[in-house]
């Protein structure tokens, strides 16, 4: 299989070595900054950095635009392809509609996972959410992920906006909660590393529980009104701190009356 | 040391072994419900479970009051002790006063960690926070601390409710969001175990990062408004959710807005 891949970012990154492993070749890398494109091209075994849209000599099959989300439109109108190329975006944000600019095949490849250059990724844990228009397209797609995944969903771009809103309050606002506690306890010259252990092991609890529900602990679920009240003393100067601790405590009060 | 526990729930359970493991002796161990003593009791190597407060013949020589936060005043003050006995409670909440109607030294030995009784669990790693009202017990405390973790702190009450303000940040509100996470999945017939490895990657990344802030993604923070708006567009019949997504997104940008 013949690839593309439109920009060397995270998961340009990550999606390429992958792929490359998968047995697939591939072929150019583009960046708008060449040297960016070069850096991923040379841990690939035959790639060519490239820094210009026009693929109209590739022959790769397949082209897969890893670019922000908000460029996806932009960079698929500007591409140049081959005749029958399918072209996939990546964004767990975007439905499918975001390529109805290109002239080509298309569909949506989003790996399901937070990348960074740094830290390795084994892509056989990793959620593909796969889409298309056209049944062959779809089959090919799900052919390539299942060479890279253990785990190969087809989900509609609805379905995928879902999933996208699950893992904003798991991951994205989860992390806004730690970073909101380091500075809690640095506010009074308190270590946040202390915290480390206890949130790896709520986190695993959480992992191996039916339903987090089910492991909920602490002031909020079992109604002690006294520790609440100490709580809001303690945070009474902060006003975004306060409004988050009251939301989500009330959200937890009343989720747990109902059950 | 002679020691005894007063308490058979998930913390008497996991201090009781680690105190024995540790060269420690456990006199008794006390339950209202006596079976739930004996449960104990039998783990260990030579105690015998009780549901009385007379302890004036037990040659111990530290209570642990390993009881409810809203307990721990009533038991303490029930106490029949021998002379010189050392009290301490095991709570994260509650300040070293809640000992005081007891005619005892006084300390509190607080395990920030979260215990299920089917969950192995290893001290070494468990941060415990020591107070005490009097030096000799303070370094006993901290003596047997020792013993079984690698990470003793000695922490004022005031201190020791800042941790637990921080730990209600960090994991009875995010445990929540998980939860929440679960049923936005459900409700669209959608599977939350998809969700398990972007977890896991997501707090492994926050784990070894500086900052939480510093690994912070999520439309909020690139201030991604078009996919905001089609979040909470599809939150809208669900006021609690709603809110929550309100409240930390607004948090999210407000936080990296200053930075």
């Amino acid at each position: 299989m013949n690839i593309s891949i439109i920009g060397a970012g995270n998961v340009a990154w990550h999606l390429a070595q992958a792929l490359e492993k998968a047995d697939c070749n591939i072929n150019e890398v583009y960046s708008r900054d060449i040297a960016k494109a070069e850096e991923l091209a040379e841990i690939l075994y035959s790639t060519k950095a490239v820094n210009s849209f026009d693929f109209s000599r590739s022959n790769s099959e397949i082209f897969f635009i890893c670019v922000s989300d908000n460029a996806i439109a932009s960079v698929a109108s500007q591409l140049i392809l081959p005749e029958e190329a399918i072209v996939v975006h990546t964004s767990g944000t975007q439905p499918l509609q975001a390529l109805d600019t290109v002239e080509a095949y298309k569909g949506v490849f989003y790996p399901l996972q937070t990348f960074s250059k740094e830290v390795k990724i084994d892509f056989s844990d990793i959620p593909l959410l796969i889409e298309a228009n056209n049944n062959q397209v779809l089959l090919k797609l799900k052919d390539i992920a299942r060479r890279i995944s253990k785990k190969v969903l087809q989900v509609s771009s609805k379905d995928r906006l879902v999933y996208h809103v699950g893992a904003v309050f798991s991951c994205n606002f989860a992390n806004h909660l730690w970073a909101m506690s380091k500075e809690i306890l640095e506010s009074e010259n308190l270590d946040f590393e202390i915290l480390k252990p206890l949130i790896a092991e709520t986190v695993n609890k959480m992992l191996h529980s039916k339903h987090p529900a089910e492991v909920q602990t602490g002031p909020a679920v079992r109604n002690d009104t006294k520790t609440i009240f100490k709580h809001k003393d303690f945070l009474q100067d902060d006003e975004d701190l306060l409004k988050v601790y009251t939301t989500l405590t009330e959200s937890i009060s009343d989720w747990h009356r109902i059950d």
